[in-house]
């Protein structure tokens, strides 16, 4: 068993067999990568003596690829555990709570998959009701679409209300206005390091040299704005006012104990999207609404695996680059408690949730503050956790 | 009437009122910014001493904003005007010839629009026969949706035909393969200099603060992919595999005398959408297909302008980056021979277009080269072209 000189309490989602990467600012520094090792940022820059880790994003480490970041982590691993670096290390371990955190990577192309099966199912009930819940395509490859990654933002950022325009079915015509619809999407991203070339595919099995590691995503959505505007093209700005990320990126290192096998895939999917070990993640969420725990939605129950939509998302040529995330789609697992959307968790706000002092709450109103959590189970019995996405909305202007 | 003193033969694109900005090499150089005059490429950082433009992108320049923009267009057209600047500006004059041209801007976010009323009624046509070729929303609001930015690609760069799942109608089930049905979209694409700020809406009337300029763009398409994927989130990897542009940004400023009313639309606008003093450009496109001219899409009959679209794709307060581009959606005018797809111009493959040779084609095939050129009117009689965008298919790995 591993164990650190730093002292780590016994709840911290940073013990030493997670090591996950943010950038940071502490004082009057020049943002600068750092790890996190319970309670403290480690200035990987000072330890490592190396300038990758000297800027203020993720990316020129990422690039450097898979046996780089497997180096780095056994250094880190050594430095952190074994007594004798302990007086060359411990002066660049600064508190968490004294560092302010930065978005950690350099966002190069947004995708998000919509690869839960109960959030489609529920989504297809709740719109198509008497339809089949699921588009004949859904169960051949995993659904997805290109977002904003230039409003992809590090949690704790204020989320303006967004406006637009909307249409109730019964309006005769559209109107402008504050979305009255405003909702989360629970998920979680995968952060792409190594490149690859135009005109080349990706398979399943490279996941773990291309892929670096997770984070938590909240993919605000406005309802109202999303339904008028969706058909045929797919959401634009009910999604693009906003996307948040946890600030940790969660190696695939740590996670590879989460390992579990997706539910079963049937139809068998085509040879391409064939995984030989796979890449299903046992990440517990948990979807707090002003304090309260409102969902607990399973990853592990996703039907899609982040590295079957590798392999889709490159099966046509498309490159990848440094910085490119994806996520997963909103996370809901088969019970009500387990729905990663207020769309879902009030089944199209005809079932308002319940708060503790008696109110009752549909979509998202203006100070309303959602975190997602996340943790996987890690080597030793440790808990392997992902930072907080939280993020506030603040009213529209 | 403006004159230079570089030789510029009568029917250049490139005239002194046209003056576009791209990046190229010359012999070892380093990639650095270029303008066009006649056949030949001014370096700009010799001539203006200015390292922004020692750079192999646009980008930085991009971001100095509109003030910087027009001192610099000033400038350039004092130096190549002026006969006394003549023996200090003319060593710095390369033949384009000899200049290899590169992906002039780094790419941040990459929307594609769907603004061409008589393009958009075709496809209803060809895949929702006998229901209403429009959706209910298309008329009151400019139909976007993010597509790849890691893809884009500049003009030469061969395309190497995409694969993936596609299941025809008559299929018990999806195949993998090579797409068949590979087509192109002509459309003219805007570039964003100035960023805006998460949170806040750029209107109509500040399109020329936050535009620098415009070029041509090849959206490729795999009708086949895209059939099968898009229900219900839009095209994804029928368009992610490769989007051509033309290697020089022409600045809105050489468009000016081009500004024309867009056609009339109706229903009127919500008010974001309106515009004080269109924004509708008369840009003549041409689309050649192994040399035979197969069609002249008339971007002057676009239903949305530009401006409207940037002021739709803030108005829920995303924000704007340098570099980001959005294009126009196809361009298609109520001509038959005005259409900017092979989808269109063969009715979805039912009505082959005859080559020269007496051979007949629906969609691309292996060793195809499609060219799109575009000219608008600029002062003097000056005719303002854009560079091409050329793209070349070769076989599926």
């Amino acid at each position: 068993m591993t164990t650190t000189w730093v002292p780590v309490p016994e709840d911290s989602p940073f013990p030493i067999q997670n090591l996950p990467y943010g950038v940071y600012t502490h004082g009057d520094q020049a943002a600068r990568v750092g790890v996190a090792i319970g309670d403290f940022v480690l200035d990987l820059a000072a330890v490592l003596h190396d300038d990758v880790f000297a800027r203020p994003s993720l990316n020129a480490f990422l690039a450097s690829g898979r046996a780089r970041w497997a180096e780095v982590r056994r250094r880190l691993t050594d430095l952190l555990t074994r007594e004798e670096h302990r007086p060359a290390v411990e002066p660049h371990l600064t508190p968490r709570a004294d560092a302010r955190l930065h978005l950690p990577i350099d966002v190069a192309d947004y995708v998000d998959f919509y690869a839960s099966e109960h959030h489609a199912a529920n989504v297809g009930r709740i719109f198509r009701p008497g339809g089949d819940p699921l588009t004949p395509n859904w169960k051949h490859l995993p659904i997805g679409y290109h977002g904003r990654a230039g409003t992809v933002v590090v949690s704790g950022t204020p989320i303006v209300r967004p406006s637009g325009q909307r249409k109730p079915a019964e309006a005769p015509a559209p109107s402008y206005g504050p979305s009255t619809r405003l909702d989360i999407e629970a998920e979680v991203g995968f952060v792409v390091g190594a490149p690859s070339g135009l005109g080349t595919q990706v398979s399943a099995s490279e996941f773990g040299d291309h892929v670096f590691g997770a984070v938590l995503v909240n993919d605000w959505s406005a309802r109202d704005i999303q339904a008028w505007e969706y058909v045929p093209l797919g959401p634009f700005l009910g999604k693009s006012f906003a996307t948040s990320i946890s600030p940790w990126v969660v190696p695939l290192d740590a996670l590879e104990h989460a390992r579990v096998a997706p539910p079963r895939q049937d139809p068998a999917p085509l040879a391409y999207l064939r995984e030989d070990e796979p890449w299903g993640l046992d990440i517990a969420l948990e979807v707090e609404w002003n304090g309260q725990l409102v969902a607990r939605p399973p990853f592990a129950q996703m039907y899609w695996t982040p590295a079957q939509q590798l392999a889709h998302m490159t099966v046509n040529g498309a490159s990848l680059r440094t910085g490119d995330l994806y996520a997963s789609g909103t996370v809901s697992g088969p019970e009500p408690d387990q729905r990663g959307s207020f769309l879902e968790l009030t089944w199209n706000g005809t079932e308002p949730v319940k708060l503790p002092d008696g109110s009752t709450r549909t979509f998202l109103e203006d100070g309303d503050t959602v975190t997602i959590r996340g943790t996987a189970a890690g080597p030793d019995g440790a808990r392997i956790g992902f930072g907080d996405v939280s993020g506030t909305i603040i009213p529209a202007v």
